[in-house]
Parts: C-alpha cells; structure tokens; sequence
C-alpha cells in the first residue's frame, strides 16, 4: 500500500538540507585544513614534525604509537622560552637578593651575594652550578610554597627584560607554543622536563603553555609540612631535592612520569642524555629535535662557546642520533606571540 | 510562489525520522542516566559524593571548580585494594627474597631476611617501616627499570593471594574503581598518592585504576643513569630517595602534583595529613573520605588495633573535618570486580 502526500517544496528543502547539507563530516571534506604550525616556515624542519605526528597517530599504520604511550617531554630555558643574557629565574633570583638584601647586611661581604648586589654577574656565578643554587635556595627558601608561588607571579608581572623590554613570560617563543597545541591536538601528552626550578615554573606555565603543574619535572628544593598558627603548611627548606639537568633528566623522567618518552625537544648539551634516553629505546618511532640559536637579531646567537646554554655535543651527534636541528633564523616565522 | 511535490509516505518517515527520531540529545531527556556507581548501596556515602560532585561541576553555581583544579588523591593500599594480611609490595619482595636467596647465603643468618625465608613476617617486621623499606630496597635494586617492570608483571601474572586465591590486582575494590571513573568524567584528574613503591605500581594501575603512571605518586629508591653494553639505563640503587607516607603525602603532593587537592580519600592514619592538607585549604569545597574495613566476611575489619592501615585518630577526628567515613560493610554492593 502506498500513501501519496503533498508537501510544500520549501520544507522539503529544508529536511534534505538537516539531513544532508549540515553534515559537518561532508563539509570537512571540502575545506583544506588549517596550518597547526602557522609560525613555521616551510621546509625540512616543518614537514619532518608534521610526517611523525601523521604517521604516529595513523591508525592500524606500521609506525602507530597507542594515546597512552604518546609522552612529549620539552626543556624550558632555551627550548620554550628565551635564557640571554641568564637564565630568567636567576635575574628573578637577584632580583629577591635586592629585595631581601636590607634583611642580610651579611651579604655585602659574602660570595656569591656580594657579587650579585655589586651587579657582577660573572663572579657571582664563578661557583658555577653550586654557587647558582646557593643563589636559588637561599632566595627560595623559609617560605610557605604558597607565598613563594605569590613572589613569582608578583615578579612575572612587574619586571621585564633588559633587552626586549618585554615581560619575561611574554618571551616564550610562538612556534614552539603551537607545537606544543599540535601534539596535544594528536594525543600526545606534553610535559617539561627542565633543569629550572619547578616552583618557579609552576605559577605560569599552565598559561603559557598549557602544561599544568603536574606535567613539570624540574629541579625542586626539599619542603617540610608543619603547623604555622594553626594551619598546616609547606615551608621551602634551603636545602636541594633534586637537580634536573643533564643526566639528572633521564631520572627525573623516570621518577616522575614514568614512561619513556617518544617525543624529546632540548637546546643544550644539559639535554644530551634526555635526548638520547629517548631515541635509543626500541619498539616505536622516537622524535629528537635541538633548538639551535641562530637568530642574533630577533634574538640570540649562540652554541659551542656559550657559557649559558652550550651547544657542543648535540651538535656533533645530532646526525648519527637523526636528532633534528631547528634553525631559529630558518624555520621559525616569528620568535616571540604578539610579534607581525 | 509555490511548487507542490508529491513524495511518498515512506520517504517522509524516513526523513522525519532522520531529523527527529534519530537526535540522541532529544533521547537522552527522556532516558533516566544510568548510576555511575553501580556498586554502592543507596545511602548517606553514595549521595555525599554524588552532590559533591554535581555541585563542584554546576557551572555558575557558587561551588563550582574549574577543570584545572579538579585535583583527586588517592591512597592505594587499603582505598583501592585490600592490604591484608601484609601489604601486597611486601608478599612480592618477600616472594623475590625467596627467589633471590640462592645468590645471597648471608641472608640466612641476617635480619630481617633471615626471618623472612623462615616465614616468621612479624620478627621480620619489628624493625619497623626501616625494615620493610630494607626488604623493599634490596629486593627491588641492582637492576635496572626495565627489568624490575618485567619482575612486577610476571608476579601479578603468577602469585595468588593466599586466602582469596585472587590475582593480587584482582583485590582492587570495584566500588572505587567506579569513584575514580565518575570523577574523571566530571573532569576530575585523578591521582595516586601511596606509601607503597611507585615503581611497583606503575606497572598495572593503568589497567587496574585507569590512572596513567605520570600521576601515580609514591615512596622511590634513586635511580643512576649509565651505560650498559653501550645502550643507556636506569640502574634502581638501594637507596631510598622519598617516602611518601604521613608529613610525606602533602610533601610529595607538592613536588609530584603542585596544586592542592579538592578530594582525598585514603584508609589509615598514614592518611591523616593529606586529608588535613586537603580540608584545611581555602577557597574550594574540599572532599575528604576515609574507607573504614568493617567487613570480615567479603574482606577484613580492623581499624584502632591493626598492625597494618591502623586507623584511630582520622576515625576520632573525621566528624571535626567533615570527612566521610565509608562503611565498607554497609555501603558496598561488592568488594572485588567480577564478584556477583
């Protein structure tokens, strides 16, 4: 049996259209999809990222990673934001120096304190990596961790860089940013894995990054939980937990995430190990890339004989490793967000 | 102007039905949700964690936590699975004692291995938590990561607990398991935060918990990384690098989380902190539970006298905090997955 029915063309139209025009599948389809690297020139640098983020999620492909598997693990100074002329927090370091210098008229006569309040950077940090954590704990530390986490975010807000004038977390570099959203975007869980404190890192980089706090590994002071007026607290001891940097990272990786990951970016010979704990494990594909500074006029220029951020051994062995190496002046459209 | 079709009857309903009958929106209003905690029995304990979770997740309600900081901690042995008669990490060091022995004839006539291989636990355990972390260190360094995971694995693939004749990761609560699922698909991020070894439970929680192991937090031995035959590893060194019991869970929450959690549950005194740094912030509604064992049918009871998950001065303190105190006995449906 069979029932013709009349009905108006207009509202015939308009069913077909719900049921087939607003098809959002069919309407992909057509359109090209947007750059996710916007501020990466093309070339090998941009076609090499993109070719292991679509083979490695390609389901049922030979080179198919499993979402759970999918660790990106990223150094901070150098490789997401800038460290010239120092390393930020160090400027953030003698900057509390300053601030709490009235307090320790002891410093005036002591290494590396006398040095930092008389601006001589370069004796301050003679000591090298020891002196630099002097520095750090003593200025990090006998505090709750929710008043230290102020200090930071009352820093980020009120200093800016010698150089490019800039607040520091307004000097993370863009393209780095948009990798960082195009992993995520593909499964892939992004961490930092920084030999920076992590008490530093924490109060900002979620916003600048989207990496939430849990997803920093860094260098950590000891803390002590105890009862202050009352109420329990965490009070920063001036005394080093861990130091996350060079061999200290494969460590961290492993004390703290616990998987080893597949995806490894670094700028310095602190991430030798990092890199090479990444792309020496077996069963799937793994990704090395090194952020070399080339750039001197958007921004630094430097590698083999920097004091900060020295680039030796990554350099000689990035082709034996398949490591890939970003030049800044190259590849990279812009360095800094908010720039044309 | 207007065009009249004829389109035949059938043709209608199918469009119809497309644009209307199909809309899942439109069905799920007219189907009750299903019970996102199928093995708690009605009661004060299911409705508690119910509103907490609606109204911290009521957009514009003046409970309302964002995504970000929707931060759940929970302790293991005791809240997720069983841990009687001994905590199951130590029914698997003392398996690798055992195992071990043939390679270590000194064990014989030393503490606390010596009373170990005679199965005599409780001399063996007088030394207290150095003890058992003395049993733990030894059994579970001079290999490297790699190889202590494989260990891990083949041990819940072959040991059985002796009473229930259970896998061990077979004695994980089932009512928990569906705690931890309802708060995920509320956004929360859901943590562990255990005395026991994180590198013996990275290996499972995954499966077990659907916790990935970069947000599992535990007590760790160090870790060395070297080169063995040319390949780079992590080499597990008896020496303890963190406990994360009592003072130690807010101390680890902080340097493995960095946010303050909004809902904590564990089982003992080993807890009491960590549910106190919990309730004690501002801010936030903040969730404290404490899984109290009141069944010695379908799994133990003990609280104040136990050896083990002693719990006394939550239990006495838990109404001043607004803890809830979960009756397994009276709130749970079921112990253990597959149980009818």
């Amino acid at each position: 049996m069979k029932y013709d029915i009349k009905i108006p063309a207009p509202v015939l139209v308009v069913l077909s259209l719900l049921v087939f025009g607003f098809n959002p599948v069919r309407q992909n389809k057509i359109t090209a999809p947007p750059d996710p690297l916007p501020s990466w020139n093309g070339g090998i640098s941009k076609t090499t990222i993109i070719d292991f983020v679509t083979k490695t999620t390609k389901k049922d492909g030979k080179d198919f990673i499993p979402v759970a598997d999918r660790i990106a693990c990223f150094d901070n100074d150098g490789t997401l934001w800038s460290e010239q002329p120092m390393y930020f927090q160090l400027a953030f370091a003698i900057d509390q120096v300053k601030a709490m210098a009235p307090q320790h008229p002891e410093w005036k006569t002591t290494q590396p304190f006398q040095a930092l309040l008389e601006g001589d950077i370069k004796t301050a940090l003679a000591g090298g990596e020891k002196a630099l954590m002097q520095i750090v704990m003593t200025t990090h530390a006998g505090m709750t961790t929710e008043a230290f986490e102020k200090t930071v975010k009352d820093w980020l807000t009120n200093a800016t860089h010698p150089k490019t004038k800039k607040r520091y977390n307004e000097m993370i570099y863009q393209p780095m940013v948009e990798l960082l959203k195009y992993l995520r975007s593909n499964g892939y869980k992004t961490f930092i894995v920084s030999g920076g404190g992590v008490d530093f890192m924490r109060p900002w980089v979620e916003q600048a990054y989207g990496i939430p706090p849990d997803q920093v590994v860094g260098s950590s002071g000891k803390v002590k939980y105890e009862s202050l007026n009352g109420k329990p607290v965490l009070i920063k001891l001036p005394e080093i937990n861990f130091i996350d940097d060079k061999e200290g990272k494969p460590v961290g990786i492993h004390q703290y995430i616990g998987k080893r990951p597949v995806f490894t970016a670094g700028n310095s010979d602190g991430d030798y190990a990092m890199l090479q704990w990444t792309s020496t494990a077996g069963g799937y594909p793994r990704f090395g890339m090194i952020v070399h500074h080339t750039d001197a006029e958007r921004e630094w220029a430097y590698d083999r004989q920097s004091h900060i951020g020295k680039l030796e051994k990554g350099l000689d062995d990035a082709a034996k490793h398949n490591w890939l190496v970003v030049d800044m002046k190259k590849d990279w459209k812009k360095i800094y967000p908010n720039e044309k």
